[in-house]
């Protein structure tokens, strides 16, 4: 008798992550040893209502398009298992004779296979659960990076030079832009909006963090010597920084809404952070904010960053019918001087609700910019070359 | 002795615009008949004081990457001419033994191109203007559309279909999407974010113009409706709808600025309408704000439109050379079934200061979504094909 999969999808999505399920189908479908793949519908939420589908069944024509088809296609969840529900789960999941969980998450989502698979080894059921990693935040820990970082990191990349050469060329309208990237407690995103910069001239010419607190009499100063410096000045700041307080900026005015992980939702750093330019330095100033457009972006989907989230996916089955249980992929970088990936397997424990913060070899406490070693570190993610941009020699007349 | 041609750049930047002012110089430099290319730097608030360039003197490594690089590369302005400052331009121009002005930008700088032509033809100063249009509002009348419309056409129909299809997937947790895409006082780009749409189910669910009255009472009960067909709900509002009262949405509660030409500065619909539905319909709701991203993406530059841009700038020089004067470029469709673009010209008083709504053929009162002659009208000018989207069939198991 062969062996069941269930795969599911958690957590915020990616623009690569139906990329892990494709993997995650393709590998079982090529495997003797199983002879069933379901998926869950809206990951361990829509499981315990059971909801539930059979993933074999569908065509071909629709497997070959839903890897480049951005965010979840089983739907996901933000779902904290309760007391009781682990069991409500493997009760699920014996009935559906599953004996092989791959769930498709970042933190929270380890969490919840960690859970699940800690529940069914000390009630002897028999299912092995296996992670994939996924996280635009890219802070999983022991993982190089997370599959979603690369595409997202192109995206503000991008961004950045896109929306700032317009700053430029604005400079006597709206001289002061301040862009809010995604990033939950870690830098991430916004040290990955410098990755087009080339030039001091080049945007973002600040960038504040969540790993650092932003007082807000610095910020007003630091944009106003960069404005008398180029005339314009733009700037990035992550969803989550937080003032001298420890207030998350651009929360505190507003509803502190949170959800059933205990995250804020509602913040608004760059809105409040425009404002104050406009109140302090009467300079006027523009906010972009991308939203999930940034972490879903198609046209920029990085091709590494889509073949590892394939790859990750594989990887998950492969450990599965090795028998291991309890576990992550991780994304292993080789040393030397060209950049390869290859896959392993970390205990869930030691991934689940843990945060890697951006480290200070990659960012250092006073300096205004991320460091050559993060550079090396992102660049090879971005699944190729940046665009090419330009700025005239402007050969001025003596009029 | 040649002739001496000087070209500037106006109002907010496109994606696509310094591939205009790159067919200017290059008929220009292959014209024997003009021997200097000068450049206004930041329009004509940077001529008032001198500002110009030689543009003859650019490399041809900065030029051959200039027509990819968004923005405006001489830098912009939204200045309205004071009573003098037309005077105070032809001085400048004089003095500078420029015979030949090309100025590229929208209404207000058709506004700006007409006076100077007007005022030189009443001084008897020899200097011929035209205008080359740019604006991703797509409001300009007579010509069929505007270079800069294409590319931002391309991002939002890419990145409703994107950001859609992470509120499908996130339905449990954040059901409710508000999108705020540019236009002002036009529906354009609002309308091309449906271009993506293929099915129903599929973004955007609703779309909000400025040339119609939102009444705040029956968008919540579209909103509602929609979540009770969809499990979600994505919208697509424009930066400049107004409300039953006349009042921009988003603007009433916060400070109205407004910039020399009367518009409005901080208006923040989607913010606004999110907060309502949160309050009345008690579901959570995010908005995305692109901001400037949306118009200025070098991943979503369309072909057709780099092309016609660049072509728009060529016919302005031309059309200089053929003794024409007081006119923009327009961009020609040509009947027939295969999209072809031609160009010729049209008095700027009859550009300047109009605004072509979008027209009810394309969008008719009442309706929820822009007609198949509106799509026929804007699919070609996306420059080629869309990605590809799938959804999963979802053979649901009964367990």
């Amino acid at each position: 008798m062969g062996l069941r999969l269930l795969v599911g999808q958690s957590g915020g999505p990616t623009a690569v992550m139906n990329s892990s399920l494709l993997g995650v189908i393709e590998a079982a479908r090529a495997s003797p040893a199983i002879t069933a793949i379901y998926g869950a519908v809206d990951g361990v939420e829509g499981l315990l209502e059971g909801q539930v589908i059979d993933l074999g069944r569908e065509s071909p024509t629709t497997l070959r398009a839903l890897g480049r088809t951005p965010a979840a296609a089983l739907g996901s969840c933000r779902y904290k298992l309760a007391p009781g529900d682990p069991d409500r789960v493997l009760d699920r999941l014996r009935r559906l004779g599953v004996d092989l969980f791959v769930y498709i998450g970042g933190n929270d989502s380890a969490d919840t296979a960690h859970l699940l698979a800690e529940r069914a080894r000390q009630t002897g059921q028999e299912l092995r659960v296996i992670a994939v990693p996924k996280t635009i935040d890219n802070d999983l820990p022991i993982t190089d990076h997370c599959p979603g970082y690369g595409s997202i990191a192109r995206f503000v990349a991008i961004a950045l030079q896109d929306a700032g050469r317009d700053t430029e060329a604005m400079h006597r309208v709206d001289p002061i832009k301040i862009i809010e990237v995604m990033g939950r407690n870690a830098g991430w995103v916004a040290a990955a909006s410098t990755l087009g910069k080339r030039d001091p001239r080049d945007p973002p010419h600040l960038v504040y963090l969540p790993e650092r607190p932003l007082d807000l009499d610095c910020f007003l100063a630091e944009v106003e010597a960069t404005y008398r410096r180029y005339g314009h000045a733009v700037i990035v700041v992550s969803e989550t920084v937080r003032g001298s307080d420890g207030k998350l900026i651009g929360a505190e005015e507003e509803r502190e809404i949170r959800d059933s992980f205990g995250h804020h939702r509602l913040v608004e750093p760059a809105r409040r952070l425009a404002l104050l330019v406009e109140k302090h330095l009467k300079l006027r100033a523009r906010y972009d904010r991308p939203g999930t457009i940034q972490r879903m972006s198609t046209p920029c989907q990085s091709e590494t960053d889509l073949i590892e989230a394939y790859e990750a996916g594989r990887h998950a089955v492969t450990a599965l019918l090795d028998g291991e249980t309890d576990r992550m992929v991780i994304l292993i970088r080789p040393p030397g001087p060209t950049y390869r990936c290859t896959y392993g397997l970390a205990p869930l424990a030691e991934i689940a609700n843990h945060e890697k913060r951006l480290p200070p070899a990659f960012f250092p406490e006073g300096e205004a910019m991320p460091t050559k070693a993060f550079r090396d570190y992102a660049e090879p993610l971005l699944g190729g070359p940046l665009p090419e941009y330009t700025r005239l020699q402007r050969f001025f007349l003596t009029l």
